[in-house]
């Protein structure tokens, strides 16, 4: 299944390094600033599907460290790590299964809107796409 | 070229509402919350590619108000409103495109990273933009 995924799917931009490990993507301080404008995107576009028009926020590091934590993540990193680089983590990963080609954000939203709650809704995210790039 | 294009391109949500002027894009608030998370994204991918790394920003107002001027849309608009709601305009117009179907993140990226100065990338963007709304 997995070269066959390769095989169709390919790297959006040429800036993006690839990585052999999660704890790689998870800590790349680069790629979480990224993540967070990506992360911004798909959070508007979750809740101006709940609201039925147009709805711009910015997801909080609260939720998303949670989501971390729920997707069994957080694990992977430093204990001492702050709220901040837990919710950096999960933007980081999610932006970098984006740019690998890995991840559509229109399928993404979908994964998010079957959710009712924000950090179920990430959290399944997160575990989907962990489950996609398959490190 | 129009019907062929309408027939390939489909609305990516649900709570896209369609219209028939350019000024109904411009003016539309809600679109302008969603279009900022968008416009966000779009403008640090531009900057991920220049500067060869992932990189997060914010867009400004004052680029993003001089690119609608460059584009000829400022005229579209009251002349009273402020450089926000100029960049808010922007924003609305660049989503709404995406919403429609009329325009992907990588191919305006690609529009945006021929051009070395930001504002000339925005212009370019909103004028090809406009160009696909034919409106």
């Amino acid at each position: 299944v997995r070269s066959m995924s390769n095989t169709r799917k390919s790297k959006r931009f040429t800036f993006t390094t690839t990585y052999k490990t999660l704890e790689k993507i998870l800590t790349d301080h680069n790629l979480a600033t990224l993540g967070d404008a990506y992360t911004n995107l798909i959070y508007s576009l979750y809740l101006s599907i709940k609201t039925g028009k147009p709805t711009g926020a910015k997801a909080s590091s609260r939720m998303l460290s949670k989501a971390l934590k729920q997707a069994g993540l957080r694990d992977l990193m430093s204990s001492r790590l702050d709220r901040h680089s837990q919710a950096d983590a999960a933007e980081a990963l999610l932006v970098y299964a984006w740019l690998q080609g890995q991840a559509t954000i229109t399928e993404s939203v979908n994964i998010l809107s079957s959710h009712e709650k924000v950090a179920d809704a990430f959290s399944s995210l997160l575990t989907d796409t962990k489950k996609k790039l398959d490190l």
